[in-house]
């Protein structure tokens, strides 16, 4: 089947960079948060090329949002997170998975604490505002539960600092990994933070101001041209590389956060949340899976639409949940959720495509470590 | 710029269906509760054509099912919406708004009643799902919420009861609209209604037998053969002429039920809910905007992907939300949000499409009236 159309309605969001993307020719959109992701410029293996040598800004406004202030606002976050945020500051982006009662995944955002009252929840691709929104109802917390007009934009690639400098200045340079400061554009202060989802390096800039959406972008842009700025996106081929996972991809509500190798940010005996309970079950007994790195044989995969099914000696293994060829290690790399007994790196493991076709495959530690 | 392509990934899932509609040759999807939707198989038109003459089988597993059961299953489904629900049977299906502490829409579900304590909420695209189980959550509710596997099928079109006849049986024509009855497939005993989104007649078959999705397709389709049955999917031309109405694009969070028409389902002095003080406020108020119809001139128009601007003397009027070229009307017909000053029929406005093109409008009751 050839790669299908996407149909474009008011429902699947554009964002106030979609002008100046659809004009640097875009080819194919994901959807995430009812919004338009880009996920391919000229070919993700260009993409992908460009992204580790030169810089490229990213339309990433469909990280959306979630807005908590008030006076109950981090007792409504920390009872959705197993991560302890007792001591998370001001200026800081904290990741923390988000789960229900039964300690299953709801999202895995990046938190910003702008204020003591007030935090702004970066989300993947479901809707924490609902969940959010009904535990302050349902409990009778005092706190908004808002998603704001913030369309983030962010800078990535090894020449992110050096471009940012030119617009925001040299304090830019001095953002830690993970923290935010206020950096001005046309004297409006933006939140930037030193994230991303690539390990390329770069920043993240929550833009609040819908008219300076443009004038950001063209100044970047114009900023850019001698370091051969481009248009770009997540690109699956790094995020893979990189071991960056994606919710709804890579883990679902049926996962926990042991599950996905987030053991580190589960603090079970900190402040008390709605799974914990059931994590404390999970760390004791132990996860039944992992997702593991897994390094497949043969040429070149077809793309990971639904998860591949893993086996050994006839039994089942696991399951296939995002593969792509790699330049880097000249090879086929996958996320996979591995059973335990299959788990240990080295094990040989059968893998079923769709087509019916069967390759083989060896878990490997995650990050991928080149041989 | 041309239609983009969608990348796929197991983020946007896939459906049991899936492998049919794609031997079947769709060229276009959606994405719906983070599932795929497909749009079109041959042509927007001729799929409309065919859909109003024959009959068609449309893969709608995307309109997913939050399961609520238990004892506080009826109170938590009536936190949630201002439709009375104390009058409902097991065996109805209800169209129930549901709005936030604001008024809010958050979804547009038709809720199945299987039993006094079990319902299933069949939602528009939003994750109703994580609502539900923060409210149930935050208030210590005894109800379980839940996602089950349920893949719906619809079977639209005038000859839709003749092809149900043939594979349920003559007691599919009994069922009455809005209604559901449990009929046997293969001797496992599906829930079956007389509903769907399209204006044409037909049914929605809730599938909650994975293995039993293939059988059911071919079924349909075998049976169907001399009916000229076809694959489709909800019709962008259709559902405009019928005035149905999108949540996501012609209706958000923004907006409350009065302003999308839905006054009927508003039982304000009935059982408490969420949003009851902030409707009755609106109530009393009036709406200060309406869900209108509206003709436009001029030849077909490009996809609506983006509220359009109307204005009447340079005033805002409101926006259009859906357009699409007519041909039963033989004109554009469009739904827009209008302002109160300019909601009267008859009404001329302006209306300011992307490239910055002016056509006229005229505003209209729904549903359109041939005149």
């Amino acid at each position: 089947m050839p790669i299908p159309l996407l149909s474009l309605s008011r429902r699947l969001r554009s964002t106030p960079y979609t002008p100046r993307i659809e004009a640097l020719g875009v080819k194919a959109y994901t959807v995430y948060n009812h919004m338009l992701l880009a996920t391919v410029f000229r070919s993700l293996e260009e993409d992908y090329q460009h992204l580790c040598d030169h810089v490229q800004l990213w339309d990433v406004s469909c990280e959306r949002q979630v807005e908590l202030s008030g006076p109950d606002a981090a007792r409504l976050l920390q009872m959705m997170t197993p991560r302890d945020l007792g001591r998370a500051v001001v200026g800081q982006c904290v990741y923390a998975p988000v789960v229900d009662a039964d300690g299953g995944m709801i999202n895995d955002p990046v938190v910003l604490k702008l204020a003591e009252d007030r935090y702004w929840v970066s989300i993947a691709d479901s809707d924490v505002l609902l969940f959010a929104a009904g535990l302050a109802l349902g409990g009778g917390l005092d706190v908004r539960v808002a998603e704001p007009e913030v369309y983030p934009l962010a800078v990535q690639g090894p020449k992110a600092d050096d471009l940012m400098a030119r617009v925001f200045g040299e304090a830019v340079r001095e953002i830690r990994f993970f923290r935010f400061a206020r950096l001005a554009f046309q004297g409006h202060p933006l939140v930037v933070a030193r994230s991303g989802w690539s390990k390329q390096g770069g920043f993240e800039i929550y833009l609040d101001r819908l008219d300076l959406a443009l004038p950001l972008w063209d100044a970047l842009w114009q900023a850019g041209q001698d370091l051969d700025v481009g248009p770009g996106c997540p690109n699956l081929i790094e995020r893979v590389e990189s071991a960056l996972l994606s919710y709804g991809s890579d883990m679902t509500r049926e996962n926990n956060p042991f599950e996905c190798g987030l053991d580190r940010y589960c603090q079970l005996d900190g402040p008390e949340f709605l799974g914990r309970e059931a994590l404390r079950r999970v760390r004791d007994a132990g996860p039944a899976r992992r997702i593991r790195g897994l390094r497949i044989d043969g040429g070149a995969l077809p793309p990971c639409r639904s998860a591949w099914p893993l086996s050994a000696s006839g039994g089942n293994a696991g399951r296939v949940t995002s593969a792509v060829w790699s330049p880097r290690f000249d090879s086929n790399l996958a996320f996979a959720m591995v059973e335990r007994a299959y788990w240990e790196a080295g094990t040989r493991l059968d893998i079923t495509l769709p087509d019916g076709a069967a390759r083989h495959g060896i878990v490997c530690n995650l990050p991928f470590a080149e041989s």
